[in-house]
């Protein structure tokens, strides 16, 4: 049997195998609650609580670096005919941990998220336990992650525009484009990718120096769009974008959204949190006029991956879009309010429940509590820009404070220091970091 | 603020909201390993290893069902400006798992799985406190449910015979139609509309009185579309359907595939399974020639929810088609192999590592383990379905031992016990019940 590093096609083997008939002695099946069973538990929790408590000693190494081939190499992962022990499973636990990245360390820094909240983490646990199917309501569906929630609002903008699209598909309807800065996230090409709408039907919007977008150029591409006969039907405005850190200026994007009849759509994946913010929620004004809004609780607000929402203002709009009827799964006479099921709005069928471990966090700290933890997060990365912007060989990628925790600047080296900035500096410095951003968001 | 149950449409109120400027006292952020955070976590486990030994125990209730409106008065879930205290959050805990559905209670039968694994359950704690991003390898795409595989192996069907689709969308390729029986999932009608290819252009194939599709049919209906200037571009044959648990005729399909040059997916997310077992293997003869595999180890094999998997024959294909150059996210210049990197071959951008819990069940249990369970599970389908047969007042829905776990009968009331077997009787059946089903996974 293959390892889960290597080639993994599993198929055609026709012949049987040769292990023994008899399955492993030490399974821990779901039929009685014996002591074997709440020891195990109890041993891996024991595990997962040192390597917590671990996580947060900033003394500690946040990643006990080796190359997978290495650790291929040193241990046992293969996936055998027989059962190992319980003994060599929790072992499989503590190497796992040993070597993962600490997600939690007081030093680690990802793009888009860091830390581990304990809330967070007993939520997802109980999650875990409880392994039940997701509900909820009908503005609002969670999604596997903001990429797929931009997706899913170019789907429901193009099915309200030309409802036949869903039987009839693209070619029934006429040529669509949506709009979107040159700074967005990749998924809005993505989306558009994978809904046969097509990349090049994605205009990309030109953005200041601060890498928010120009509502002149939108209308201005908007208006050329139409000369050219195609149809305008979404505009995915961004509240901060990946690298700047961007807000587009919401009001004006929605008077020209208003005025040409297009679907606005914010994605708020990164930027959705300062709503949390009443000092910081003033960049996000404009979005209460927009259609759909993504929001990602698992990055800004510290939420355990994966926690990622759609909201969508049209209500019953979801359900038209995505129901396909499928009388054996949704069945219509059940004795409770039905409002309570989302199976058949979304494209998903049987879902994980992302959702207990934000409202678990949100009973424990409040709205205050992410809000102070938000405004922290946007303090720090002033500190941050100020200890930065007149220190020797770094330089600022645009000036001025930062507006979210996105703080851009160039590492000089010392050969490039005196030299005029033109295109051959910024192809060595490119070679020195390929990106011009460092993000702090430590709690 | 609202509670999680109720309309949620959270902008639009700029003015600042009336809370104090304190955070909440109880606070555990990630910063230390404090005495605290253990014992919190700790109580958290202890709420939990209750609940999973209770729910083990056949003689308390699956679910001690309450009307949600009475659970919304009885106890407050709302969240506020103020944080709760950590007792509160245990209650919260307790009250969540005191009503849930006991998924992991031996009477417990949902459609399509059943059953609480303790190596799944362990492993995907150990997930949760790592909190990391998902990597694998390059035929294989964990995704976040079957639907969402089905939906993909359309996308890279689409794209393997019309790379020009995702510049160009679906007006610059000609019309494309997919096929499917009629007792196929729902998904694959979903996946069409969402890719702008129309539920109209997915052709349900006749199946026969088992729920298998009708080769012949296929073919027919493949040599119509074509007369008809259509581009027959993907079959999706099912290996256990949802409701009679029927596998179609790989082989005979696969044919047929490479006769007329179409993408053969094979949707295994119910009866994939079933190739972990020798004696029932075979049931999915010809899957080896598939181009594309759905497999839902979530589903027949115990999983806790979410683990379905894509997997892609041609090596290079989904990374073609999704990817876009996000080198900010995407970078080229790791010093390891970039082979474990699946970011850019995803629709999805961060995502939930849902692969772990799958391993470690594997390492546990072994190929003998997984064996030996679903084994047992199609034993007791054989078993119930003897019992059912000729008792009175039932009626199988089809003849013949059920070849997966679905055994599907008609519970016939009395008074129609006597009455001739035609459209009345039928209506009549279907108030009774609106599926002729019954599925038996127990362990």
């Amino acid at each position: 049997m293959a390892s889960p590093g290597s080639g993994f096609w599993p198929f055609g083997a026709e012949e049987g195998s040769a292990a023994a008939e008899s399955p492993g002695t030490d399974l821990l099946p779901a039929c009685d609650g014996e002591a074997a069973t709440l020891s195990f538990l109890q041993d891996v929790v024991d595990i997962l609580l040192q390597y917590v408590v671990k996580s947060f000693d900033r003394s500690t190494k946040v990643i006990d670096f080796h190359y997978p081939n290495e650790l291929l190499q040193e241990y046992n992962w293969e996936l055998a005919e027989q059962p190992q022990t319980l003994e060599e499973i929790l072992l499989n636990c503590r190497t796992t941990l040993k070597y993962a990245i600490k997600t939690g360390h007081p030093r680690y820094f990802n793009q888009l998220s860091t830390g581990l909240d304990m809330v967070g983490l007993a939520a997802d646990w109980l999650t875990s336990a409880a392994n039940t199917n997701i509900k909820s309501n009908s503005v609002l569906l969670w999604t596997p992650g903001g990429a797929i929630s931009n997706m899913y609002a170019m789907l429901i903008a193009r099915f309200k525009m030309f409802p036949e699209v869903k039987e009839k598909g693209m070619a029934a309807i006429p040529r669509l484009v949506a709009f979107t800065s040159e700074h967005s996230h990749f998924s809005v090409k993505k989306g558009a990718a994978a809904l046969g709408i097509g990349t090049d039907s994605v205009i990309l919007i030109r953005c200041d120096e601060r890498g928010k977008m120009i509502p002149s150029d939108l209308e201005r591409r908007i208006l050329e769009a139409k000369q050219k006969g195609f149809v305008p039907f979404l505009v995915s405005a961004t509240a901060g974008t990946t690298v700047y850190g961007a807000f587009d200026p919401l009001i004006a994007i929605a008077d020209i959204c208003k005025k040409y009849k297009i679907w606005m759509h914010v994605d708020g994946a990164w930027g959705g949190g300062l709503l949390m913010s009443r000092k910081h929620k003033w960049k996000l004004n404009g979005v209460e006029r927009a259609n759909s809004v993504t929001w990602n609780p698992h990055k800004m607000m510290g939420v355990p991956l994966q926690c990622s929402a759609l909201l969508v203002r049209e209500e019953g709009l979801m359900q038209s879009c995505n129901q396909m009827h499928a009388s054996y799964l949704f069945q219509q006479d059940k004795h409770y309010d039905l409002s309570y099921d989302t199976g058949d709005k979304a494209l998903q069928c049987g879902r994980h429940v992302d959702v207990f471990k934000l409202w678990l966090m949100w009973r424990a700290k409040g709205t205050t509590g992410f809000e102070a933890q938000i405004d922290k997060c946007l303090e720090l990365a002033e500190y941050l820009y100020n200890k930065i912007k007149n220190r020797e060989g770094y330089e600022m990628v645009f000036d001025g404070k930062p507006q979210h925790t996105n703080v851009c600047f160039w590492y000089i080296p010392p050969s490039l220091r005196s030299m005029e900035d033109n295109e051959e500096r910024m192809s060595r410095l490119m070679k020195v970091s390929s990106i011009p951003c460092m993000l702090c968001t430590e709690q």
